[in-house]
C-alpha cells in the first residue's frame, strides 16, 4: 500500500489548510474506528486490513508530483503545501490485531496524533479497515457453511477492481479461505494458490477426453477435471472416471472433479455415485457456480457430497452487504495539554458517539468462552462480581462472576514508530480460527444470531450521559453559539 | 495500472503450460466479454475501463520476481517460465469505447490472439471491464434521479479498496458525476475535485459559529457550511446564515449549505424558508446522507429543494448490485489457418454462448434515436427494410426502414501494437451524455424499464442453431468423446 499520499478525501486537505491557518494544526485529537451495523445479518465481523494500514502510514509522503497536483487547484497556499512536503505521522495508533471477531461500537482502532495529522489519514484507513474487514467476515460465514469443507476464493474476475481481488483474497484466507485463484495475492501476500482449467481448456482440444488426458499428462498429481462442458453425467463424468482410471494405473492419485453449473444436488450425487461404482472412492467433487453461504448450507443440508467449494462473487464482493460502513469519530481533543473527552450527538440515537479514549475488555468464562465485552475507559480496571447493564436498555443486566479478561486492543504506533510486531499470514488465520473457536455457535449462526453483549462500562456511560446533557442544554438555551463540549 | 501481470487466475497459468506442452500454443483463438443481465434493475449499462484494459496490456511483462514466484510454486517447468519471460501480448483487441450504452449479450471487447495470451489476459480484462461499467452505470442512474442536479462522489472511504475508490471515481465521472472527493483520482486521471469540511472541522473550535467563520475565512469564495453537526434548524442553519451575511457584506460570494443527516425534505424545505427570509436566495442547499437513485429521486418528488447531491457507498459500491458479472467467453478457434466459429452448450438456455467473429451494429431512426442493435457476424450488412426477430422469441419481429446504422466496436490493438486514440475523459463523459440521449427515456426508467432490443441477425441466429445441433447430436451419440466443435 504505497504511493496512496492522495489515497484522501478533499475536504480533509481543506480542514488541514485551515487548522493551519487557524493556528489549531498542533491540537492534539483523538478519533476511533467503528461501525455500527454487522454485515451480512451476522453476529460478529472479523477485523482485517491492519496490515495495510500500517504499510500506508509508514509509507506516508507527498512528493513533488503530489504538491505540484495540488498547487494547481487553486485551493491552497504555499504554507499549507510546504507543511505536507514535510509531513510524516508522528501520532499513536492503538488497534485489535487482525482476525479479532469484533462487534458495533468497538474501536477496532484508534488514531491519537496532531488533528492536521489524523485528519489525513481518515479516509485511507476508513477504506482499508472497511474493506478487508467485511471480506474476512463474509469469509468466514462461507466457511461456517461447508461445515470444514476447504473453500478456495476465486472472485478476482467480479472484485471491484485490482486491489479489491487481491486485499479481498489476503482477507477471505484470514476467514478461513483456503486457498485463492489469485496468483498476484500469492505473490503479495503469500495466499495459497489453486486452480486447473477452464471451460476453454476443454473446447480447445478435439474432445473432451482429449482435453482430460492432455491435462492428466501435464499435471497428473494434480488432475482436478472440470466435467460441465458439454454434458455433466453424460460426459464430463465418464471421461473423468476414463481419464482418473488410467492415472490410477499409471500409480498416480486423481483428484477428482468440478462440477461448475446445474443442479449441484442431484448431480454431486449422481456423480459420487458413478466415481464410486468406477472404485475412485477417493476422488473428491468439488462445487463452484455462484455460491454464497446460504446455498451451500442448503445444498449441503439436501445430503450433497461435495468435499471442497470454489466461492466467487458472492465472496469478494460480499454480495449481500457489499460496504462495511465503518465510521471515523473524534473521541477526545487536547485542550490545555489534557485530553478531553468530545461526543457528537445526533437525532439518531445509535449515531451518537462514545467519548474518551477508551478500551474493549472481553470477559471469558471458566472454559474460556466469550461472554460479553464492554467498552471501557483506558484507566478502568474490573473486578469480580460485575454487573454489567445494556446501554440503551439500561434495565437489562448481567452479573459476571469467576471470569478471566483481555484487553483488545494493541499499540501499533507510538510517536509514528511502529511498536508492533506483524504475524505472518499464516498466524492470523490460525488465531482467527482460536479467537472465533471463543465465541459461542449461536452468535456464529448464519442467519438469526444471538446477539454478543457488548455493554459500556459504568464510568464511560455516565460521562456519556454528562456530555449528552451538557450539550442539549447548550443547544436549547443559546443556539450553539456558545463553546459546546 | 502496472504490476499487474499476476493479476491472473491461477488456472490461465496452469492451462498456459498445458497449451504449450501439446502444441496448441500458437492456436489462434477469439474470446469475447459480454454480461447477461443488467444491474440495478435498469435498461442499460454504460462500457467502461477500455483505458485501463489498454494500460495492463501495454504494462505486460514478467518481471525476475515473477518467474521466481512461480518457480517457486514447483508447478511450472522451465519451459513454460522462459516463455512467460518473453511474453508480449501480440494480439488483436477490438472493444466498444468507454461512455457507450451496451446491452446483455453484446461483445464490449473481443480479444483475438494465440490461446497462450489470450488465456493469461481474461481474468485482468474482466476485473477491469466488470467493475468500472458497473460504477458508470450506477452513476448514470444517480445522475438521472437527480434531473440534473450536480452530483459528488464521495464513497472514498467504504469503496472495496484503493483502487475501487479510484477507478471507481473516474467511471462515475464517465457516469454523469461533476466531480469526486478522492484526490488521488484527481491526480491519477483529472477528475475534478471537491470537498469542504466534516463534522470534526465544526467540533474542534470552540463554537459552531467559530468553525464556521474561520472556514469561511479561509476559503471565503468556496464556502459551503455542514450544518447537521449539533442541530440543523436550531443551530447550523441560522449559524450558517450569519456567516453567509457576513461573508457577502465583504463581497464574497456564499456557496449555502450541506444537510448530511436527518430527514432531507423536512430539513431542506425549512432551511430553504431560513435562507430565503435571510435574502440568501441564491444559497444552495447539497443533501447526503446514504443517498441512492431510488431515495434522490423519491425527495425530489416531495419537493425537497436540493441542489446538489453527494453520493458515497451507494454509488462507489454498485450496493443493490456489487457485481457486473462479465464473462470471457470463447467464440471462435483457428483451425488450419481458418477462425472455426466455438459455442458452449448449458442447460441453462442463457448461458449459451453466440458463436463467431461479430460485431454489434446499432440502428438508429431519422430522429436519431437507437432503435435497436444487432449482434451479427463481422462481414454483414444489413439493407432496408429489415426484418429483425427475437433470438428466443422468433415470432416477434420488428421491420426496421429509414434508418442509419453504426458499428460500435473499434480496433483497439492490432499484432499488439494499440490502434486507437484515447479520448480524454472530459470527452468520455461527453460522448456517454450524447449516447445515452440516443437511448428512449423508457429505456431509462430506474425502476421497470423498457427492455431495448438487442436480436441477433439471421446469420448468426442460423450459425447458431445449426451448431447446437451438431453438437447435440454428438453428446448424445457418443458420449462426447469424437472431435466436437
Amino acid at each position: 500500500m504505497k504511493d496512496l499520499e492522495l489515497l484522501t478525501d478533499l475536504y480533509q486537505l481543506t480542514m488541514m489548510q485551515g487548522y493551519l491557518q487557524h493556528g489549531y494544526e498542533e491540537k492534539g485529537a483523538v478519533f476511533d474506528i467503528y461501525f455500527r451495523n454487522i454485515p451480512n445479518g451476522g453476529g460478529y465481523a472479523i477485523a482485517a486490513g491492519l496490515e495495510q494500514v500500517i504499510e500506508y502510514i509508514e509509507n506516508l509522503r507527498f512528493t513533488e508530483e503530489d504538491i505540484e497536483y495540488l498547487r494547481g487547484l487553486h485551493m491552497f497556499n504555499e504554507t499549507f503545501l510546504k507543511a505536507l512536503k514535510d509531513f510524516r505521522f508522528m501520532g499513536d495508533i492503538d488497534a485489535v490485531p487482525e482476525g479479532t471477531p469484533v462487534f458495533p461500537y468497538e474501536p477496532l482502532l484508534r488514531v491519537k496524533a496532531r488533528i492536521f495529522e489524523a485528519q489525513l489519514v481518515e479516509t485511507a484507513l476508513l477504506n482499508l479497515i472497511n474493506f478487508e474487514t467485511l471480506i474476512a467476515t463474509k469469509a468466514f460465514r462461507v466457511v461456517t457453511a461447508t461445515g470444514g469443507g476447504p473453500v478456495a476464493e476465486f472472485g478476482l474476475r467480479r472484485a471491484q477492481g485490482p486491489d479489491a481481488g487481491t486485499l479481498g483474497a489476503r482477507a477471505a484466507f484470514i476467514g478461513g479461505c483456503q486457498s485463492t485463484s489469485n496468483v498476484l495475492a500469492g505473490q503479495r501476500f503469500g495466499v495459497p494458490v489453486s486452480g486447473t482449467q477452464a471451460h476453454s481448456w476443454i473446447q480447445c482440444f478435439p474432445s473432451e477426453i482429449d482435453a482430460f488426458r492432455a491435462y492428466a499428462q501435464t499435471f497428473p498429481d494434480e488432475c482436478l477435471l472440470l466435467v460441465d462442458t458439454y454434458n455433466v453425467l453424460k460426459s464430463g463424468v465418464p471421461n473423468a472416471i476414463q481419464v482418473g482410471l488410467e492415472l490410477e494405473a499409471q500409480g498416480h492419485h486423481f483428484l477428482g472433479i468440478r462440477i461448475d453449473s446445474g443442479d449441484l444436488t442431484y448431480l454431486s450425487r449422481e456423480a459420487r455415485k458413478m466415481l464410486d461404482a468406477a472404485g475412485l472412492y477417493h476422488a473428491k467433487i468439488v462445487g463452484s457456480n455462484d455460491l454464497d453461504e446460504h446455498t451451500i448450507w442448503a445444498i449441503r443440508a439436501q445430503g450433497a457430497p461435495i468435499d471442497a467449494w470454489g466461492v466467487g462473487t458472492h465472496l469478494i464482493t460480499s454480495k449481500d452487504t457489499p460496504a462495511l460502513g465503518g465510521v471515523y469519530k473524534l473521541c477526545a481533543e487536547e485542550e490545555n495539554g489534557v485530553y478531553e473527552p468530545r461526543l457528537k450527538v445526533s437525532e439518531n440515537v445509535t449515531k451518537i458517539t462514545n467519548p474518551g479514549i477508551k478500551k474493549i475488555v472481553r470477559f471469558f468464562d471458566k472454559a474460556g468462552k466469550a461472554m460479553a465485552d464492554l467498552i471501557a475507559l483506558e484507566d478502568e480496571n474490573f473486578v469480580e462480581p460485575l454487573t454489567i447493564f445494556d446501554p440503551v436498555q439500561t434495565w437489562k443486566k448481567k452479573v459476571l462472576t469467576d471470569f478471566t479478561t483481555r484487553d483488545l486492543m494493541k499499540p501499533i504506533f507510538r510517536k509514528g514508530i511502529k511498536v508492533y510486531d506483524l504475524p505472518s499470514l499464516q498466524e492470523i488465520q490460525a488465531y482467527a480460527k482460536e479467537e472465533m473457536d471463543t465465541l459461542w455457535d449461536e452468535v456464529k449462526r448464519l442467519i438469526n444470531p444471538h446477539r454478543y453483549i457488548v455493554d459500556l462500562s459504568p464510568k464511560l456511560y455516565n460521562l456519556k450521559q454528562d456530555l449528552l446533557q451538557r450539550i442539549s442544554e447548550q443547544v436549547n438555551e443559546v443556539k450553539a453559539s456558545p463553546k459546546i463540549k
